[in-house]
This record gives structure tokens, sequence and C-alpha cells, in this order.
């Protein structure tokens, strides 16, 4: 994660004040719980409250940290500096640090996550705008690069927001899976800490209790976290090549918004080079590397080890700040790009006519030639067109065998671009609902 | 994949005749579908289905494919020699191949999520006998491989259900993620099929239709269903390593079963290694590797490119025949695993008393010490049982400080293992409800 | 790995008719080199070789490893049966399995690395081929799939046969480091058996011993033989994707080979479409996947435990064997692919003479325009052939402060295309020294 | 990359002021040579080393990048600023912004490798001093976690070397991989600048020109340096392995040193973890996952796309400095080593004589018993060690079959140690070659 591709909204969840601060929470809360419980006196989960808007030091609690070697300790230290070392003497009692790190890291993820899946509700309202519009342009169905039928502008944005409307289902799957906490103690059997409290300090943070923790919350909650994040890149990647391709030199049916004072290129001045979706298609490859290390943390040895620690205090930040730049610039490159229409057409009419072939194959069949004389009736006239730009419908009107099986009109009317479009309102209605 | 890492009724999923006869359905159901609204003769569509119970010959396919170049072609001709030609010239009508192909693929996952579905209930189901076996058989808990607090072995056993209940969950729903059929045509447009075609064929095998495709469904469910295998099988490690560390000779609390016939090793005898878990930790990894490709699998050039292809013809039956395999194995290893509780026992008091250095921290602390005094009070005695195995207790009833703060019997009472365990219920409870 | 991706050479490499050979001759060298040194009679040493010419059984030995549950027992088990129990009785003595297995997996190794060395050079001299023949065929230069400048096929070619020379450098590396062998006994102490033996079986084999083992050969040599693979494979989705682009029909400056029986998709006859290379994008995949779990095998516990068995089981043959039929097929759509120059003029002159504006902008701040006016100058012309496909070369003679700057002979030699060629025969030099 | 695991020196390579002084160097030598040719003025040439000692402002450059959004055009335009506008005129003339770049990014990639290369001989230096001291420190090798026969703590040590030597080697060729520059414009024709200027500035920076370049550098060569980067981390890992199942509480053979002010943990006061070590495997994860990425940006679009540019943006740094980190952590960790020899003793007799089990067996045989038979008769006593904690020297002198084979003086002297370190010098002279 570097500030070029980061957001500061994602970024704050990940300070050392924010997480400092949401430490403090968890404390109190378990004071306050085992206050409720006649575990501690009243007063001292009182007095621990008394420090509720502090902005905690981090410099200092990092001088704590270079003497104890020990980030809580040195938090529980320097808490004990604001709320008086007597009053915070029961600050933490019966936990172990892992009950704080563990459950600060998921409320940490939980908040990213809801940023995340607003993120992704944001590209979803950019693609559906989108596809509305040009719901009915033009533009030629490649497979393999190679023409194929017509479909639409409009189903191309249509099929990324169905794509993003299952990330969306992902992300609230994955948001789900890490909104637990555990107090629960060194092994986890909550030996000097009450269930009640972890209890209460979930509640308190809008998590659900871990059902059984050991020193740690499981690590294949994270792992199926950032394997979500990992889909999500991968379709942010899939909508990138597509306007990568569409603004290619000899495709040009799109291309990113042009700014006035960007330069595209020291030299060549023209060049409007599709840079931001080549961006995103490298940031997908840097979610996507998280998975691989969050998977690999999944098997702990025993009550826990700290292997998954340092890989953590990376890929969190890092996962989900680059996961969220990359919804918000991919939103913004589809929101403002440029559709050539025109040039749809143009590029559907390279070789006239040709894209109709698989029609005109069925039709021959229809009409009652065999399959394999169809297809070779089909496949000479398409060679034709293919070699000498020559214009399929009046190839076929001029072949003899088609026009045994086929009347004028019957041929001609194969070359009516309504026939790949009047499924288009099934299809939005199946992926919008009532618009 | 391999055969020594395979059980048959995956496998069988995976077979080319399995394949041929799904792809026989598709087109049966289609042709059907197109029969009802009268696209197509109903005898043809009935013609269709007297192939019921061909069992169709590989071989000849291979040698049709040979020429042709084209598998579904290929396929098509050869069913066209059991139908007869003429009565299957409409089979087919105004599909695409990957209609076929497509929809096959998500039938054959479907299939063989529910085998992983079965075995991650199997699994569960032996770790819930041996949790409640071993509810109450005590053992140290360990972080980063050292002694911390007592537990139980059946709290160990409950985490490993817990976690794979969660992986129920998650195989719950990769199995919904790809269990979509398309009937679409060439770019996804139904330009030369019409919906209804879909929606037949769909029910007919169990799938929804996918709400919006190209010449292929999306791979984003095919990603985020590799991502969940991939998150299973790191939770197999976690077990397998686990019962590898428990059966190391120094701790020899638990030890996979030993058959008699078996040799440990070729050159000593007396060894009883953990090869299965071992071996299960291997496979993880190659179950985990798939997640990457099938990412990478989702960005598709346009309409569809073939690169996926070759992938899914490996990572499909390679990761769910490795995983299948893989829980099979982990289920038999956790039902017949032995567990030594009088090790477990020894290997608590290796340094007696130790593991209640935690509680006595805590009720000096509760006392009226200071943080930083009963630190220190802890520490200077423990470092005394660490060094020359004397016992913990007596060293505390033989320190002043400690003695002044703290009774005998107070001291005494710390060391009660009931302690550890008296909310054990209440985990059990959340785990597995009411038993 | 499976057939349609195999190549049988390599696929032999990896029978269990071929790792039985290799066993059998560590074996019989071992014993050898023992009875050279006294330690074994030499009539035992010499029965062994009786089975020099046996092709093993491996049904039969499958069937005592059922009951053993040990592969290397059961083999040598087999052995017996043809040497006679008695004379066989000194094989494998002091030896270990592993010094079978991992010494065998060695040479297994080097054998697929000799076969992918030989595809590297095959690829190599039909990339060298290609570029020769196409030195001067005149292309446009992409930047973000943008026409840039001018340059030639051959120069593509010349840097894919560039970037082999260094996969080519890379495998022998990789041959190198796995081109070790071990008989060390248990530990790696050569306790039971000497070093002699190690250094007699390793000659005999093409092998360096292994200066240090323990009672395997050390996993980091594996995993950088695959990470070499992973970086091979990844080169050639490089060429692939370049052929990719060049197929696709807005571009159409090059194209697999098409066969007459081959039939492009069930539906549009006409389409030629770019699956091998389609399809060597997925197998690069496949390959590169299997370097993270041969990284994640080199930790192993002490001195080995055997996770890194399955995963070699699998990706030892899956790796080679995939890249082999990568090689071989990339080398033979290079062979054939055709090339179309006069589409390359066309494409080049889509937006006519723009590809020039680098050199005219240069040749202004040459003539004394500052930097920014000339970019101005340059970029108002652009954007005229940009939006209404002019020529570049008339806009600028139109623009009084370009022929202020500039005069009309000076702007027409802007547009020699020798100017961008003048330098690929000291490119060529560089790549392929003297033709 | 986060502080906590970064080393200043490493940091400083990827810093904004050392990347501008880079380009600033690749510029000036640029316009040296063009000058030396005669391409511009030589005034103008060295007008631009007037910035030879200027710190350039990174704050004012990105100002200027927000605007024009190139980077390079910013700096360009910044260096202006300082050389002054018209003096600066023939600046990056007739080079594109990759040449800059990617030349850069090679002199950073070449000096972080320099560094790694000393933090690997460091580390090297460390095993070989700890491998010496305990070249005869008896220690029981392990073969999946259960004890096999004696070796010695010195021979971990040495393994651990050697791997670190052949590391070393690779780190070498890594260097080598990357250690090249290009100076070829646009699209690596030399079109607009003379080859002579990339000889010229490579030699200044110590690279050799990079053969055939397009617009960039080829990401083949990037791929290797990363992947050798993962193998050196995944040796990290092998070495944390150790360190950490040594320090089990179970087994302790050795520990990290402890320093006085860290606090195991905030609740278990004897608690010494190996969290350094454990700390270490998770770092090695992070370095790895930088691998798949990297052979991910191999595949460029024709001439280059920049999707590989935001990947190095983030793995450049992040996976030089974190193995930097590791490499010099991982030196402290074996420099500071507490090994407990008597621990080892003590271990190696749990099952006091078990470990010599392999070589009563070839004595046994040796003596004439068949395998079988010998097999059986140190299976039988084997298990009864097992069981009962019983010595096998005196089951096996009390068992008749084996006293019929062997004289008393012969099963003795099966217990010598000596027996098992004979060979230790044979193995330190082919890893240090003579200390």
């Amino acid at each position: 994660m570097i500030p070029r591709y980061s957001r500061p909204e994602m970024v704050a969840i990940w300070s050392p004040e924010t997480k400092f601060k949401i430490w403090y929470e968890i404390e109190a809360h378990a004071c306050e719980a085992m206050a409720d419980m006649g575990t501690i006196p009243r007063e001292n989960a009182d007095a621990v409250w008394k420090a509720k808007d502090v902005e905690f030091d981090v410099a200092r609690i990092d001088e704590i940290e270079a003497v104890t070697k020990h980030d809580v300790i040195a938090f529980l230290t320097h808490l004990a500096e604001h709320v008086g070392a007597d009053e915070a003497r029961f600050v933490h009692q019966g936990m172990t640090s892992s009950d704080v790190l563990d459950t600060c890291f998921n409320v940490q993820l939980v908040r990213a996550a809801d940023i995340l899946i607003a993120g992704v509700e944001g590209l979803m309202g950019a693609l559906k705008r989108r596809a509305i519009e040009h719901k009915d342009t033009l533009r030629v169905g490649r497979s393999h690069g190679i023409h194929a039928e017509p479909t639409t502008m409009g189903l191309t944005f249509a099929r990324f927001y169905a794509e993003m409307d299952r990330n969306l289902a992902r992300m609230h799957t994955a948001r789900a899976e890490i909104a637990t906490g555990a107090i629960s103690g060194a092994v986890g059997t909550f030996a000097n800490v009450d269930p009640q409290v972890e209890d209460h300090v979930c509640a308190a943070l809008g998590l659900k209790p871990e059902p059984i923790s050991t020193q740690v919350i499981p690590r294949d909650r994270h792992a199926a976290f950032f394997a979500a994040l990992g889909v999500v890149s991968s379709s942010i990647e899939n909508i990138a090549i597509e306007v990568r391709h569409m603004q290619r030199t000899e495709v040009l049916e799109g291309a990113e918004f042009f700014s006035m004072g960007q330069k595209g290129s020291s030299a060549m001045p023209h060049k409007k080079n599709p840079v931001l979706t080549e961006n995103l298609t490298g940031l997908a490859r840097l979610v996507r590397m998280t998975v691989i290390p969050a998977l690999e943390n999944v098997a702990l040895w025993h009550e826990r080890d700290i292997s998954h620690s340092s890989v953590e205090r990376n890929i969190g930040p890092d996962a989900t700040i680059t996961l969220d730049f990359a919804l918000a610039r991919m939103t913004s490159v589809i929101d403002k790009m440029i559709i050539f229409p025109q040039n749809m057409l143009d590029n559907m009419n390279k070789f006239p006519g040709l894209v109709m072939s698989q029609r005109v194959l069925l039709a021959l069949t229809q009409a009652g030639v065999s399959r394999e004389d169809a297809y070779s009736m089909v496949q000479r006239n398409a060679l034709k067109v293919w070699e000498h730009r020559t214009d399929f419908r009046e190839e076929l009107l001029a072949d003899e065998d088609v026009c045994k099986a086929l009347s004028v009109d019957e041929i001609n009317e194969k070359f009516d671009m309504g026939y790949h479009t009047k499924h288009v309102d099934t299809i939005f209605a199946r992926v919008f609902g009532d618009i």
C-alpha cells in the first residue's frame, strides 16, 4: 500500500490512533462488564472512561514498547498514565493480549468491509446508469477476440453489474465471517475472565462472540475474508480488460475520460492511453496476492503461534486500501467513460454481414438443409467476405444453393439487427428487476 | 490428481462417460423445450431420447474429434450415429458449444460439492464424537508452542468442529455460486435460442438460469468456488498440524492409528510416524494452489476467450478429488486417533505448577499488589521452576512477599484444575447446542 | 496433467516403470560400491545385476505395498523375488527410503529438464527463423494498446527469442540445482552407509553428491527448479498474448495456422479463433500455480517430514509435462503462424502519419521551439487527425507555426520509415550475433 | 512493508529522493553522451551537471505531477527550474519515460540485491560460527517429528549454511538478471536516440545495455528476481521452523535470546516465546506472495502496457525491505541463540537406546539373520521400550534370539555414539572447505 493508491477514509482505519482507540474501547467495555458482575470495583471501571476523549500519544506508546517489547503492555502502561496507576489496576484483568488484538483487528476489518461494500455499491450504480444509457447501443460481441454476433454495450455494462452484485453478496458474507470478537483468555477457556465480559464487549462493538476461540480467533475466518477480496479484485480486472480492449487504436469503441491538463505520454502527445484500467489490472494482482498468505495463516500451532501477525499487519491494510482505491477508480472510469457508438457500427461491419453467419446457418438447417451442407454453404461465402471484404448478404444472394433453400426475402430478413436485441429487455429485467 | 489420492465416486464425476451423459441430457432437454415451444418438431425431440440409455463410446468420439478438432461437434456427430442423422438435425439448434460445456461443468461442480459437503459433515461427525469423548481430558494449552494454561482435548476437537461447521456453510455457499446454467447462444443474447429453453434445461438439471451470460457463464462464480475449497483445505492443514505436533516423540499426546502390517520406515521399526497428517499437509497445498489460477480465470476478453478452459480441465477434477480424499483421510485419522491422557498430564507437569502462573498473578493484583510488583513476584518464582524444575506452588509458599499478599489456602486454591474447566460446558453448548 | 496436454516422451519419465528402473539402478550401483569397499560380498552385488533387464511388475509391487504400506519396501520385496531372497539380503543396506526416492526424483527432474531445454531451444529456432524472415516487415509499435511508433515484426520475434534465450540459461541453472543425489542414511550422517557409496551412485547417474543432506535432499533446490518453470511459462504467456492480439478481428496482423478439417466454432464457420494461444495462456497458469507449493515445501520439520511428497508426486509430472507440451505447441504456432504485412501497413495508417508525431516534436525542439510550444503544435494537429482521420503530414504543412520552424522538405523527411528501422541490424546483431 | 519490519538502508533505496537522484543521473549521463556524439550542444549537457548536488524537492515535483499527471514530465519540469528552461531544453531528447523509469528501477533493484547479498553473507557467517561451535554437540535427528538416529547440532547449522550458500548464488544470479538498462525510445527501435547513449548511461550506472527492449525492459527478468527472493524467504522459514521446534516446552533444545526488559506475555511471565522466528515465518509468506504477481507481470501487451507498474511500486520495496529485515533478524537470532546440550541428551534418551534400533537391525542382517526376522526381533524389543521406557540395550541383551545372533560385546558396541558422528568432519569439509 502506498499513498498513490490510497484513500484517506480507509487509511484512517489502519492508523495507530484508530487502533489504540479501539483497544481502549475494548478494555473500557470489559471493565464495565466486570464491574456489572462485581468482579472489579465500579469506581475503577468508571475511572477508565475518563480517558474517553483522549487522543492516545502514539510516540509515547512506541517509546514504552521499545522497552517492554510488547505492544499491549505498552498501551496499558500509557493508559495508566491517563487514568491513574491505581485506578487502572484492574484494566485487562484476566485477559490476554490477543483478546484485545484480535477483537480490534476484526473491528477494523468490519469497518473496512463497510467501506468496500459501499464501494461495490457505488460501482454498481455507475454500471447500472451506463447500462441503461447504452441498452440499445449496438456492438459486435466477440469470442476469442473475434467477431461473433451483435450484442449491445448495455449488456456489457449489465453483466459487470451482475458480477458486482454477486461481489456485493460475497462482501456481506465476508463481513459476517470476521464480525466476531473474543475475550476468552490465554487459551480460550475463560478461566480468568467470564464469558459475560465477552458478550458485553462484543455487543458494544457490533460483533458476535466467537463460539470457541483459543488464544486467538480462528484464522479460517480471515482466510475467507481475503479470498472474497481476491474475487472482487479479479472482477475489477475483468472490467478493466474490457475497457483496455475498447480503447485500442484499432477498436476505439470506448475510452477513459481524458482531462485537459493530462499528458498521455512525454513523447506522443496524441496518445490517449487507458492507463487507469491498466493500473487497475495491476492493483487486482496486488489484492489477489494476499489470498495465499491468508490461507497459509490458517494452520497455527496448538492454541496459537504468532506467524499470522506480521502477515496481517501488512495485508490487512494493503488489501483493503488497495481494493477500496480500485473500486473508487473503477467507478470513476465507468462514470466518465466515453463511448463511440459509430465506431462500434464501423467495427461490426469490418467484414460486412459476416456476424450474421450463425443465423444464416440456422435458417438453412431449418429450411431442411443438412447440417453439414449448411455449414459448407455458409463457410464458402463467409470466406469470400473474409478475404475480399465483400458483403455477406450479397454473396449469399449470388449463391445458387443458398437461394434454392431460402428466398430473397428470407435471406434479407436474416440481416435484421432487431433479431439480436429482442431479448435485451428480458435480460435487463433479470439483472435489474423493474428499473 | 493421481490414483493414490483419489476416491472412485469423485473420480467418476470427471470421467468422459459422465461428461458425455450430461452433455446428452442438456441437448435432449433443450430439444424438448424447443418442441414444447413449437420451434422444432416434437418427433425430433422424442427421437433424441432414444439414446437415453446409451453408454457413449468415448473412443469413437475422440476419433471424430481428431478430425474436427472440436469436442462438441464430435459428440453431436456421434449422437447422430445413435439417433439418426435426420432425426438429430435439430439437436443443438441455436446453441453454442459453451452452452453445453459450461452448463455441464457446473453440473459436475455441483455434484462434486455435494460429495464434499458430505465429506465435511463426515469429518464433523468424527470431531464431535471425539470432542464429547475427551471433553474433560486435561491437557496443557500452548501458545507459541510453549505451555500456557490448562485446557481439554475436547476443546481442541470442538474448535476443529466449529471450524468445519463454518466450512460447511462455505461449501453450501460455494455450491450455490456455481449452480447455474446457461443456454444463451454465441454471445449471450438468446438471438437463436429462446430463454425458455434455458429455463427448461436448468430446471431439469437442478440449476438456476444464469441471469446474464455471454458465450460463457461468468468465471467469478468459479473463482469463488475454488477459493472456498482453498479455505477448507487450509482448515484440514490446521487439524493436521495439531495431530503432527501431538505425535512428536517429546509430546506424544496422541497418534495416528497404526495398523499392524504397516511399517513405519524401512530402517527404524519402532517409528510410528504421523504420515497421514503430513500427507494431508501436502494435499492442502495442492488444493490451495488452484485458487490463484481460478482467480486469474475471471478476466476474459470480451464475450469470452478460452484461456480458462485448460485451467479448469485440470483444477476442476484435481481440486475436488484431492479435497474429497483429504476429507475422507482426515475423518479416518480423527476417528481412529489414539489419545494418551497420561502423557498429557505428564507434559503439563514438566515444570510443575507453572501453568498456573497467570492465575497467581491475577490473585496477587486482586489482593492489592501493584501489577508491576505482582509480575515480578510471579516471574522470580517461575524462573526457579523453569531452571530447576522445582514445584511452583512450593516456591510461592516459600516466598515471603507472596505470603504477605495471599494466605496458604489461597495459594493452594490457585492450583485447582476445575478453575480452568469450569466453562467447558458453556463452550460446548455454544458449539454443539444441546448434545 | 491430462492426456490432452501431454507428450509421450515426458510422460514416460514419470511412469511407474521408469521410477522402478531408476530405483533399481540406485540400489544396484549402491551394492556395487559396497562390494568395492568390502562392506558386502561381491557375489551379492553381482546378483543384483541379474535383474538388469527386468521390466518390474508394477501391479505386483502395488499388491505388496497394499500390505506393507511402504513403497520402497514393496519394491525391495519384489526385487528379491527376481534376485533371490538370500542374494538380495544386502540390498539397501544402511540406506533409508529417501536415499532412493530423492535421488530418483532428481534423476527424473534432470531428464525432464533436458527435454524442456530442448523444447526451449526448439522454440528459439522457430523464433529466429521468423525473426529473420520478418526483419523488415513494418508494423506499428504499440504501448498501452495504442499506436506509438513504427517497428518491425522481426523485432517482435527477436525479443521473444531473447527472452527464451534467458529462459534457456534459467533452465540450465535449474537443471544444475536439482542434479544432486544423496545416499546418506536416516538422518544424513552416513552412520550406516559410507559416503563413497553416495559418490559411486551419483557418478553413475550423472549427479553430484549433495554436500549435506538430512534424510532428504534440501527442498530449496526443488523450489528454485519450479520457480524457473514458472518464469518460462510466463514467457510463453507473453508470446501467446501477442499472437492473440494480432489475430483480433480489428487487428488481423497475424493468425494461428488453420488446418482445413478444423471447425472454428460449432456456430460461426468463418471464425478463425486463436485457440492455441488462448490455451497456452491457461497452460501458463497451470505451470505457474506449482511455484507456491514448491516454495511451501522448503520448510520441513527437523531432518524431514513428508508433507512435500504428495505435492511433488503431483507437481513433478504436472509442471514438466504441461510446460513441455506448451513449448511444443508454441513452437508449432510460431513455425506456422500466418503474417499479414499489408494489414500491418493498413493499421499503421489508421490515423495517417500520426505515429510520426514524436519525431516531429523532436524536430521542432531541435529547431529551437520551446518544449511546451512544440508539444502544443504537435498536439493540435494530432487531434485533427485523431478526430477526422486527415493526414498528419498535410496538417503540419498547413500549420503556419510549424512551417515557420521547419521547411517543407524537413517536414516531409520526418515521414521516412527508414528513420525507424535504421538500428534493426544493430539490435539483431545484439540478439543473434552474426547470423 | 511497514516501519516495524524495515531497516533504514534498504528503505532509503526506495525513497522519492533516491529515485529522483537516479532519474537525474540517467538524464545527465544521457545528455553527456548526446553531447559526445554531437547530437546536442556541449554547453547544454554541461549545464545539466549544475544540478549535481541538488536535493530535489519532492513536494514540488508532486505539485507539478498533480497537474501534468505524468511523473517524468513533472520531474523534468522541476529539473528545468534548477538548470534553466533554455539550458534544459535537450534533456530527455529522443527518450521515452520508461527509459528513465525502467533503468532507475533496475538500479534500485541492483542496490537492493547488494544489500540482500550482504545479508545472506551475514547470516552465513553466524551459521558457520554456530556450526563450528556445536559441531560435536549430540542431538537426536528426527524424521516426521519422531526420533530417528543421533546427529549433531553443528550439522543442523551446517545444512542451513549450505542452503544459504545456494541462496547466495541465487541472489548473484538474480542481481545479474536485473542489472540491465535501456535507453531505446518509445518502442525500442532507437529511432530518436542512438544506442551509444544507452551504452554510455548503462556503463555509468553499472548496468549492461538490454540487448532488445521495447518501450520497457522485459519483465521476465524481474519475475526471475522476485522468484529468487521467494526461495530465499522460504529458506528463512525453514530455519525459523527449526528454532521454533527447538524452543517448544517439551523439546527445549534451544531458544531465542531473551533480553531482560522484554515481557514474554502480558499474562504468563515465565513464558519465553519464539516470537522472532514465528515472526520470520510470517515475513517469509509476505516475500513469497510477491512471486505470483511478478510472474503475472511478464505478459504485457505489445510493446508494453503499464499493468506491471502498480505491482512493482509495491512489491519492489515490500519484498526487498521485508527480506532484508528478515535476514538481519535471522542473523541476530542465530548469533544469540541459546543451545541446551543437556536437554538434547535427555531428549535423545526419552526412550533409552531406541535411536540405535536401525543400527541393531543392520547388525542382525549382517550376522546372517533374514531381513524379516531381524525386523521382527528389533520391533518387539523396541515396542517394550516404547511402552515401558525400559532400556533398549538391556531388552536386547535379554532376548534369546538376538543373543544367538550377536555377542554381548557386539550388542554393547552398537550403542557407541561415535558411530554416528564419524563422518561429521567429512561433511563439514564438503560444506565449509578447509575451516
